[in-house]
């Protein structure tokens, strides 16, 4: 998916909303787990139900390692089941030497050998240029590369001072730039510090930024928008389990959509003000 | 496996060598693509040639997630065929928030949930202390943590200079030895740089390398040996398609056999000469 269409999908839906698919096994609504493919089904639901609202989803694969085979499957039934115009993140946080991040690359882009063919995936940058370059080398596919993680271990390295009073994740976001442009490179940028939201509109003006902290995590939609949101919105903001738990009840899906309503109106209003 | 069981391992065998099964289906000898499950049979022949001389086998998760839910099988079966006292290491490098790490533990520690039981996962260190501490929740598993990685974009952030003259990858050793001791974690330092060997053993004296750049990455047991030793070795040394790709004919188990005996015997007069 281009940038351009992306954005034409944000325009059209009023929305910039990304459902992350983290689903745990252990989280789900008990009726599910008498069917063979509980995951499976309740993706399912959870895709139909915040499709419209929504311009991306985001399966967090850690979720479905944890199960091995089952879960690799899981997750490649899943993807079946996104439509096309819905920009897909395989949000694996990869990264190795060339020829290994070549492999990753295969495994999230090239449908023919993988059976998967998400539109980006999340790349961690401690290796560098090589460890990244092989994602690139797929037309239309994207880079979302970590910068500033909304966790509490991102003040360990990232806020790390280098010479010339410069942060780790800023001299990432600044080379990351050499390597690909904004029409293929995203960064990834916790939400919970939307002070450093303006910094880092300031090194990438035009580049997409995933933020995935909103909700459980606790970032605000508010400022998310008044310091990140740029000419082409350049916001993807994720919510997972304040989405796709809303509850654990037969009405799942149901709470799900209108948690995923919720905060699609809330962007609507926000992309009037911000983008006109 | 308890850092000294490995370590009984090593003086038992003589050897740190460590065999990567970075199996590439595209680069199998011919004869083996007749088969059902040619990489599970390659690798069968290889763990049976190499078993003797070597105290670790490190699939790199690259290589089968590369072909999806075929490729996750066949690591399965692979690792069902690795003798019990070998140090398995699943080079995934992986890294997320908390409750992501803790899936990712479970992927590769939790055989009951997701099939697999290794000794010991790379994890990758940007997202800081939280990305790590749920695989150091497993009893006797260890975590191998990226320090200086032997690419050439290891240059792009690994050696960025910190306040008081640390560089990154310094930063990261000295951080993680908050987290866990010597019998939990190891780092990965890439062999290319013998000369900063020196500086991280005085950094992690007691702590096991896991050197992934001998061969094919071009570094130099002799300088490993020299500077990286310490006296319970200290060391793993991988070596992945200088062995298990020295022939693609029909004899590539044999010849990776001699291959691993090669450098056995060489790590057999360095134990000799570095340990006594």
């Amino acid at each position: 998916m281009t940038k351009q269409q992306l954005f034409e999908n944000i325009l059209k839906k009023r929305s910039f909303l990304c459902v992350g698919l983290d689903t745990d096994i252990t989280k789900l609504p008990k009726h599910l787990l008498k069917l063979d493919n509980p995951v499976v089904e309740f993706n399912k639901q959870i895709i139909e139900a915040t499709a419209e609202y929504c311009v991306s989803f985001k399966p967090n694969t850690a979720f479905y390692e944890s199960r091995g085979v089952k879960g690799w499957q899981d997750l490649e039934q899943t993807m079946e089941l996104i439509p096309s115009d819905i920009f897909t993140i395989a949000d694996a946080k990869r990264g190795d030497i060339g020829n290994t991040s070549e492999m990753y690359a295969r495994a999230f882009f090239n449908k023919k050998e993988s059976g998967f063919d998400f539109d980006s995936v999340t790349v961690a940058p401690y290796m560098g240029v090589d460890s990244v370059s092989p994602f690139l080398g797929f037309e239309d596919k994207w880079v979302i590369l970590l910068a500033l993680t909304s966790n509490n271990g991102s003040k360990d390295f990232q806020f790390s001072l280098l010479d010339g009073d410069e942060r780790l994740y800023e001299k990432v976001i600044k080379q990351a730039h050499t390597w690909a442009n904004a029409d293929r490179l995203m960064f990834v940028v916790g939400a919970t510090r939307a002070s450093e939201l303006e910094i880092i509109r300031k090194l990438a003006p035009d580049n997409f930024l995933l933020v995935p902290g909103v909700g459980a995590q606790g970032g605000s939609l508010q400022e998310v928008a008044q310091f990140g949101m740029n000419a082409t919105c350049g916001l993807l903001v994720n919510s997972s389990r304040g989405i796709i738990y809303a509850s654990n009840g037969e009405d799942f899906a149901e709470k799900a959509r209108s948690e995923a309503k919720k905060l699609r109106d809330e962007m609507d209003v926000l992309l009037d003000k911000y983008l006109g």
